[in-house]
């Protein structure tokens, strides 16, 4: 069918098992044919084809509710609510989400991007419905990987004691951004093969009915059998003990299957747990043979090879964080390094290879990884917790309780710090040098560029008075030249990059080439003198130079990636208004108080005045006697 | 024994059974007394008695360690360690810290205060000493409750599936601080009873023995059920899925049960649990009969008749906060009110009562607990999240990711928020504003009294343009007169409490008091004239009187109860800055950046100079022409 004729998923409730098969064949060519062109994460939306078409058929979205973890995987779920013909501008600037989206449709009940939230916002939702009194169904649809965060098994606890009728899809696709890690993966996995548990009740039970032939002693234990036969049922065994109904494994890719547990699930009061197991890239081999897991989320690719396009570059900052640790680490057997289920994405995978026994996948379990570091540290060792700046936000508690408030050395490597892009404003990390700046004892750097990184991963890793957090944007560095010797930098010692007699502009981090170009602009086109400063640290600040910018009278300009609430610009006014230098003009520039969405860099910068043009422009107000002279 | 005798635990290896029972009874008889005196967690420690005992005479700290969860049940490890001479000053400034504490003795290894950490902590101590090779032993001690957060979670499954070496030691006294929730305690309940599995697992096996006799179908059952056989044990079955060797239920109260379950634990590489069940209070019947959690952490009692001593006072801010709500929820039917197991300490008890079916507790869940609340709003109900502002930080990421980034109407009811005395440094709540501010659509209030404290919640609930908070402190209000009816403020209207020509303080929420004394001695002693606001929001603020300050040219100081770096203080600098209003005199107090330890709340105001003498001397050095003048 054209599936840009879809308006609305109703028409679904209406096709039989024929149409539901050629529509997910559809979804699949359209799928595999759009993002090849506009990347995205094929992966996981190839594995719930069925599901998703299953689940639209049973649930009268928008009055039953429907919520998506992670929401990575609801591009099918765009396609069957009116959304197909927005596919070009995926990801892209003021384009279609890559996640579910309240403003796109009344379909998208609940917006995710983090893992681990669809259960207890469809508690919420299913509470809501109980005390209206309303009859709506609620489901949430959550992945292996995302039911190993804390905040998922909060919510498993909690609606099983309530006995909350909802139904949980666990979408088991053996893998969730990296192979899983954890005991609960194991149980699943067991769970996976677990056939033959119909067949050990049915054989129990014949025991049972045997019994009385034993006399009186197996009598009774007959009856104690019988009682745990539940407990019988392995497969279940892990939810049923929570207060859950289990059903599965169904095959996630047979419509019978789905759509009769689903069915039974949705019309069985209480919490109800239906787990499905799919297969990730599911009816495209190079996505179905991914053992790296480079097809859960890519950028263009040819259709036919399988190749992915990929763009030669400058070395990622993520990829000069894990080789510069490695060549630490072998010289430093303190190291010890943790990922919370992103070994590629911060490519700590690299460590790993070297160093098995100091490096540690925790799964999604951010808090855990921040404290298990903490734990760590009290013996001597020195963990590094490499980490995305919005994933650290799992762990905020545990870094002000556990690791600033202890002064522990633990180095938290602050992958993806700024904006990053098409993943938009669930994944922008904008919020961390507020979040850690108000914690005592936390240091918190950023490189200018690569080179200026791979010295404070040394320096960070030589620290040893406490907390330490190194920030680093996604993408690629510069291709600037990358020094042999690792040197330690001396923290709290900002580097002037260039000098200037008119105006500062303290440049934190990957600010730096913007305010370069407005300096040049500034120099050439109205006789203005910039001084740049690479402010290394937002915390300490370089006491000694602003206190030279104060007896200079230099008016500042702060430029930095992060919230303007309480970021370094805001370090630099409580600076100098605690020292009593009240007169100085300073002005700041950031991200603004507003979720910012998904977009290319570039153009987000453009969108929130992040650009040579605007700084050029904030500095001329600053100095207007200059603006005159030229 | 002279409990003050005691300088290392040490001796405890050397005593025997009637010698244990002996010092057991000496501890009771020294807690009971002691804290008669100057309160403290009666409760819990009186039902870790022997448990203490047992585990110090198996593990020789501080080579071994032992990791206390939430720490409130240590008094028995801290009189074992040789700090019994300091009970005195338990909980008092400068005195013995309530929880463990590593500058106060070696055996302390790990600091807590809140919940579900030492799992992490114990992982991270033991995984430092493998890739060490060292060979001490590792264990934690967590209660039921604690284990229900979602952290504890995370690491249960991390430490099973690495199979890391070291010792939980789960003590199960039935209840957290409130009576536990959910379906892990429902589990956990089960266990107590669960005598009659070991023989289930007998019955079975001579089943299984007799199995030949029924033939070959039998024959193949048999095999299964024999693999089946470890699930039957259903006692550790939640633990044994875990990958974890389960031991237990074992009587806390029984030395020789102890000791040989715990060696056992001790001698057996991998994860072992050994599940504890203790009783609360044990040995003191006032304590031991507590259906309301009176006796978990209280003030100074009368031992004979186990009468609490009781200062009558106005009402707690809590008690407003609860009773307020009470009185909206009579007419507005969206309210819902959520606590995670505090119904106690933040009165919610008093609201579910009238409101059984519209309050959730929903256990050590604040990740849970915000997202759904998100959940809720949704669906057009109105959740209120009764909450301390420490453990709020728990649920940091649900606020930025789920809450304020879909920008849904839950209103967060922060409890405990200032400096809270007693319980010292982990409980401070003196993060919330600046981990709050820098979030987008996010709003702060805060009362001035309990008057202005009864208003504000009206107006949060009626407020419906997305998330806000209003914080208020621990303890009692002035007892100032109460309005009968409620009224809905502005939101972003600050109040002139007293009108100044000279100098402005803006005083946020309950620092009131301070500036007002401050603002007597400085007119009657300096002639100085001081304007006080009452800044009831620190988000939004009061734009129009800001501009009317700036205009009036007035030096400013900001006075609140949270971190200098970013809260109430920072935002007014922010916002003259970003106004290009640059050459005002504005200065900031506030909560210094440092851990504030415990003591009364008097004391630590006095020792971080949030005192009325200090704001006058600050208020003073902000017009010096004034002071020649006078």
């Amino acid at each position: 069918m054209d599936l840009k004729s879809i308006k609305d998923p109703e028409f679904i409730q209406a096709c039989n098992r024929k149409e539901l098969l050629d529509i997910a064949q559809d979804i699949r060519e359209f799928l595999i044919h759009q993002l090849s062109v506009t990347g995205g994460h094929l992966g996981p939306n190839l594995g719930v084809v069925e599901l998703t078409l299953a689940l639209h058929s049973l649930y009268q979205t928008p009055k039953d509710k429907l919520v998506w973890d992670v929401g990575h995987q609801t591009y099918v779920h765009k396609i069957l609510t009116g959304r197909a013909d927005q596919f070009d501008t995926l990801r892209k600037y003021r384009g279609l989400c890559g996640f579910p989206k309240r403003n796109e449709s009344v379909h998208d009940v609940w917006e995710t991007g983090h893992s681990s939230t669809s259960l207890s916002a469809a508690m919420g939702m299913a509470v809501a419905r109980d005390i209206k009194g309303t009859d709506d169904q609620v489901a949430a649809i959550i992945g292996d990987g995302a039911l190993t965060g804390g905040m998922a098994l909060e919510a498993l606890n909690n609606i099983g004691h309530q006995q909350t009728d909802l139904t949980i899809v666990l979408n088991d696709n053996e893998m969730s951004i990296a192979p899983n890690v954890g005991a609960l993966h194991s149980i699943l996995g067991r769970l996976r093969t677990m056939g033959r548990y119909q067949k050990v009740k049915d054989d129990l039970e014949f025991l049972i009915k045997k019994i009385p032939a034993f006399g009186g002693r197996l009598a009774s234990t007959a009856e104690r059998v019988k009682d745990s036969l539940k407990y019988l049922l392995v497969s279940g065994m892990f939810f049923e003990e929570l207060g859950f109904t289990y059903l599965g494994p169904v095959d996630g890719h047979d419509f019978d299957d789905l759509m009769s547990n689903l069915r039974y699930a949705r019309d069985t009061k209480g919490p109800v747990i239906v787990h499905v197991l799919t297969k990730k890239g599911k009816g495209y081999a190079p996505a179905e043979n991914d053992a790296k897991g480079t097809w859960h989320g890519l950028g263009p690719y040819k259709i036919e090879s399988g190749e992915v396009v990929k763009k030669p570059g400058p070395p990622a900052y993520s990829a000069v964080f894990s080789s510069t640790l490695q060549k630490i680490a072998s010289n430093d057997k303190r190291v010890v390094a943790l990922t919370a289920a992103m070994p590629g994405g911060t490519k700590l995978d690299q460590f790993g290879a070297e160093f098995p026994n100091r490096m540690f996948d925790v799964g999604i379990a951010e808090q855990h990884a921040t404290t298990m570091a903490g734990g760590l540290a009290t013996q001597g060792m020195k963990p590094v917790f490499a980490v995305y700046s919005t994933f650290l936000q799992r762990g905020y508690d545990q870094l002000v309780h556990d690791i600033c408030r202890q002064n522990l050395n633990v180095f938290f490597a602050i992958d993806r710090a700024g904006l990053v892009g098409a993943d938009g404003e669930t994944h922008q990390g904008v919020f961390d040098i507020a979040y850690l700046r108000s914690l005592p004892n936390m240091k918190i750097l950023m490189p200018k560029d690569e080179n200026d990184l791979q010295h404070m991963i040394y320096t960070a890793v030589q620290y040893d008075d406490g907390p330490i957090a190194v920030r680093y944007p996604r993408g690629n560095g510069y291709g600037v030249e990358m020094d042999e010797e690792l040197k330690e930098l001396e923290i709290g010692k900002w580097e002037i990059v260039r000098d200037g007699k008119d105006v500062t502009i303290l440049s934190f981090g990957t600010m730096l080439p913007i305010a370069q170009v407005a300096a040049d602009n500034l120099e050439t086109e109205q006789n203005v003198d910039v001084r740049i400063v690479n402010a290394r640290s937002a915390k300490p600040l370089d006491d000694e130079m602003l206190k030279e910018l104060h007896e200079e009278n230099h008016p500042i300009l702060t430029l930095e990636e992060a919230s303007l609430k309480g970021s370094f610009g805001s370090a630099v006014l409580e600076h100098f208004h605690d020292n009593g230098w009240h007169h100085s003009v300073i002005e700041r520039m950031g991200i603004p108080d507003w979720y910012i969405e998904h977009g290319s860099v570039p153009e987000l910068y453009e969108e929130i005045g992040l650009t040579p043009e605007e700084v050029s422009k904030r500095v001329q107000a600053l100095i207007p006697r200059k603006q005159k002279r030229a």
